[in-house]
């Protein structure tokens, strides 16, 4: 295959990401939201909030990261943030998936679009720590508005939402650390987390 | 309300374009695209194809573009490509949607985007006329890839295919201009397109 097939190879394997289905719904119907959806959501929160990152950030570098950060999840399917169990094997299994879809596109891409999903992992970078919290945001927003409906759905407490969520937003943006301590709070008053 | 919470006003409003479907269907399901899939597909087509750009880009700004060109259509919704009564009133129904939507911005960011949705239309620079290339050429990927049911379910004429997208792609890029070419071929040649 020439390079251009290779690339258009790889954006096709990426429809896969509208199929994956997250605990999330989406606002305004009764349906979760997929990846593709998850990963729109997320670029349009950097280019509109890069401006409260905790450090300058690139915004290129950013929304690309943003926009490839779950296309392990075509191989290696979404895991639950609060299912223990699904995390043992996550990392094993995500880096399979790596390992086939980023050899879809060209050697140079491959190499750049890899080395971005490790960088989102690690959250070692500016960037990398300003992704993860819009990651941690979007899904607590849109669930906030939902009336917690998918906290309520799986009895989760108060302080895993605090545990998991607010050291990461707070790394990424002060402003949006805040908010999250706001969502947790007013959530926890309205009885949409356990105590 | 302060500026950030604007932003997050207006990030939440994009939720919306998850229930805005198009004709397109995507690959792996029984239904149609919407336009968050869709935009996000076109973000990650802008990144991986931007060599192939007729003219040098700035790859950050067509990732911008392509991202907010369709959220006139949370007010105006999708109108088919292939419609032409829909497309009577379609820019007047545009604008007043651009009036409303991008107001939710801060004043800057409201300028910013507006701006970026109008160059979109208007098709005047090299970010714009790529990503128009990538709006059209992906649609025709996806329905190609489906056995042209959305061109089938429409009667659609490889002439109409033609007229619209091939003087778009072309002066996107030659590569996917060629591309867009060898689709419509392939898709008369099977009987997916009338003649």
């Amino acid at each position: 295959m020439d390079r251009f097939s290779q690339q258009i190879a790889f954006l096709l394997e990426l429809d896969k990401l509208k199929n994956i289905y997250r605990q999330t719904l989406v606002l305004h119907e009764d349906r979760a939201e997929n990846d593709a959806e998850h990963s729109y959501h997320l670029a349009m929160m950097a280019c509109i909030l890069a401006e409260h990152a905790k450090e300058p950030v690139d915004v290129l570098h950013t929304m690309k990261m943003v926009l490839i950060h779950d296309v392990v999840e075509i191989d290696a399917g979404d895991t639950y943030c609060y299912d223990a169990k699904g995390y043992e094997d996550k990392a094993e299994r995500e880096q399979r998936a790596a390992d086939r879809l980023f050899s879809l596109l060209p050697e140079d891409q491959c190499r750049e679009y890899r080395a971005l999903w490790e960088e989102f992992e690690a959250a070692n970078t500016a960037e990398a720590r300003f992704a993860n919290a819009l990651d941690r945001i979007q899904p607590m927003l849109l669930n906030f508005k939902k009336g917690g409906i998918s906290w309520i759905r799986h009895g989760i407490r108060a302080q895993q939402v605090i545990d998991r969520n607010c050291p990461v937003t707070a790394a990424g943006s002060d402003r949006i650390g805040q908010l999250a301590q706001e969502i947790i709070e007013e959530a926890r008053a309205a009885g949409m987390l356990l105590e």
